[in-house]
């Protein structure tokens, strides 16, 4: 018995050898030279503790040596975090042909530059802060946004990510966006790009594609989708604008959809739950599905009934 | 090349260290004086295996060493829930000036007054794992959804952090409920009061605000917001009812919004897929959306065409 | 004090042993003979690895060592599954009262048709990587594909689970598919039988039915429910065919919702976004909803304004 299952996992393996030989993509891979997925997730953890240093304590960690404690951060952000970049470098077409000792070189220059950027990225936090705070009666403090808050977690992510990828580095930043989507049902591509107060409430299902671009002060609820109206053209719309802008002081309620990369929601407007959006909006427009026809049925009775609800998706309080 | 890298690491730092002294709200934590994520989430996991002795084992159970078994996990939840609850108790107003001493005794009170209401709490999951086990004829069996339905996880989180909610614990049951969320994408709020025999199908996208209130033998769908009508309030309307009441024997198929604290679906009354309702709907409704309109396209050639489809979003058998 | 909280948790534990003897559904379980999800998700962690050879490496691994590499990775699975599967037999009525050794053996012999059904998988999940690629213009390459798309990751755990449950395992499929489910928001139940060039954009809160049938080169995008029409007959639907079967070439775009188990939609089909379809669909048909009725205020203006939207849902490039 022992010796025939072994026979048996022997054939197994040899056939699955066989298999690995074909030539497909999915074998084609350069085993050494991929990023590691757990460093990658190890250096999210190191980077949200540096912007909220308060936050994300080390058992050691004491107020005279917080210069101590950041050094050590910023040092073993520096080493990871280059030998990542200097592995992906080479699927940027612009550097593929560079010899290895220029490519470090050039990933420790991208990583001390986005490390510059840091402050920045703890400035525009500060601001989502406010806005988290602002937006939701159910937060009970500053404290549980930061400790528990899936929305604001998802921004701090595109924020770092964000800047990765406005240097240049690839798989990198979406590794990082498609870790927060996992822990928090939000999607947001690296290359959205985000303005200060931003404010995600529940955020489960909320997809926001590449070529967004978002204002200041703007708040999207759960299962908003900032889209392209069509991805048939499939890599050939590569680097297209594809995604909507939402201009500044934009509220979008549950469920909505907004497509296409030259829809422009202007400043001030308000979209209603369940809307389907691929066209313009002007500036200060409040724009909800007219009130759902629905039907009730009592036992074997049918009748149609207004509900003479708020305006569909959205409350207006005078 | 070494001291250069190290030169220009030292200026991030020193930037950082200023920035940090900015005196912004993300760096105003006490850093000594946090709840630990690590430590609730562990707690979770203990608390889960209390209630459901027998199916999250330990390696070393044994049948007659219950008690032995039962007792360690009481005794490290009583010394790790207590020395928890004793680090937020401040941030309730009630007792933001209480001293140390005091603060502690009254975490040993809660912690044990919680602990107490494990029997009761397991008395509900008994109810819900029947719910699960009736409503879903994918269930192979009630092992099946124990082991691995998000629903069934995301209710017991709700009850045990309703719990801690109503004996006035802050940020611990919301960090309970988000990481439950995170799991299952299912964000109930710790605030929510829900009955006996409940059951979530699917339940990605589900939102039940900290004001809603269920009653038994309810079934919500995959993508339900149980919601506020609008939260431009902000941090006024903390407190207030802002979120729907849900009466016995409701069924709220996926995708529908609920919305309002004044709104009240009643008992029996079924609620169909994608619907928005704002006003409260009477027992035995059976609310649908009117058949959507639909335009069929084929090439060229364009047709309205009625599909004569069930009522949308509603199945009865009759 | 410290006698007195010691016998307070006393009295605490002896109350949960009392209710532990209730005869609960919840404590009647058989507690050395349950599956072990911690072992389950590494085997998924392990079997990925088989599939992905070059992506998910050792440290050690190295070219010259691919068979020992393989060898190990199929002992351990074949050591672990096997287990496992001996375990969960039991549950199936199947098997029910059969001797353990015959179990044993069963489980053996499932095992190792399982794992020769690893190229086929492979061979599939190729076809789906190319399917990801053409479809989506911000895959940066394939490799970012492998290594962050929850909709791959997704697809990858339906096709070694739906293999399991065709020989007949229970529960372990189930494990395996509502782990990928918290990870990525996408649902879909072992039971699903899905084609070739499969293609799964986004994904969160997709739901895909146990009965469910999906042709080739199919699209589906985040929000989708191919679901039952009414589960309110409960345990008495089991086995019957209440999902949607999508023929080949069809593209679903967010939000929809297709239902019931004699809903066929046709060859190259393509449905929009938030259609709600309980009817069959004929082949090369664009379904989409008409457009919906948008209202828009300024201040207290009030105008009914039509956006002249794009066909709603679906953007046709002609």
């Amino acid at each position: 018995m022992e010796s025939d299952i072994i026979e048996k996992m022997g054939v197994i393996v040899e056939d699955l050898l066989t298999d690995y030989r074909q030539g497909r993509t999915i074998d084609k891979m350069d085993a050494f030279n991929q990023p590691n997925k757990d460093i990658i997730i190890q250096l999210m953890e190191e980077l949200q503790r540096i912007v909220f240093l308060g936050y994300y304590k080390n058992k050691e960690y004491k107020i005279y040596t917080v210069r101590n404690h950041l050094t050590m951060l910023i040092e073993d952000v520096m080493f990871n975090l280059k030998k990542q970049i200097t592995i992906v470098l080479k699927y940027n077409d612009e550097f593929a042909d560079w010899e290895i000792e220029k490519i470090r070189e050039k990933a420790e220059e991208i990583t001390l530059e986005f490390l510059r950027r840091l402050p920045k990225i703890r400035a525009y936090m500060e601001t989502d802060l406010q806005a988290a705070y602002d937006g939701d009666p159910a937060a009970f403090n500053k404290d549980e946004i930061i400790f528990s808050y899936p929305g604001f977690y998802a921004i701090l992510v595109n924020r770092l990510a964000h800047e990765l990828h406005l240097l240049g580095v690839p798989l990198i930043p979406r590794i990082m966006t498609e870790h927060a989507h996992s822990l928090t049902g939000i999607d947001i591509h690296p290359g959205a790009t985000i303005g200060k107060y931003f404010f995600i409430d529940h955020g489960t299902g909320i997809v926001i594609g590449e070529t967004t671009v978002i204002g200041e002060h703007v708040k999207v609820y759960q299962g908003v989708t900032l889209g392209a109206l069509s991805t048939r053209g499939g890599q050939e719309l590569k680097n297209k604008k594809r995604h909507p802008t939402i201009q500044d002081n934009v509220t979008i309620y549950s469920g909505s959809s907004i497509l296409g990369g030259e829809t422009v929601i202007g400043e001030n407007a308000v979209i209603g739950s369940n809307t389907f959006i691929t066209k313009s909006v002007n500036a200060g427009a409040r724009v909800t599905i007219k009130n759902q026809e629905l039907q009730f049925r009592y036992d074997k009775t049918l009748q149609m009934e207004s509900l003479d609800q708020e305006e569909a998706g959205l409350s207006i309080i005078y």
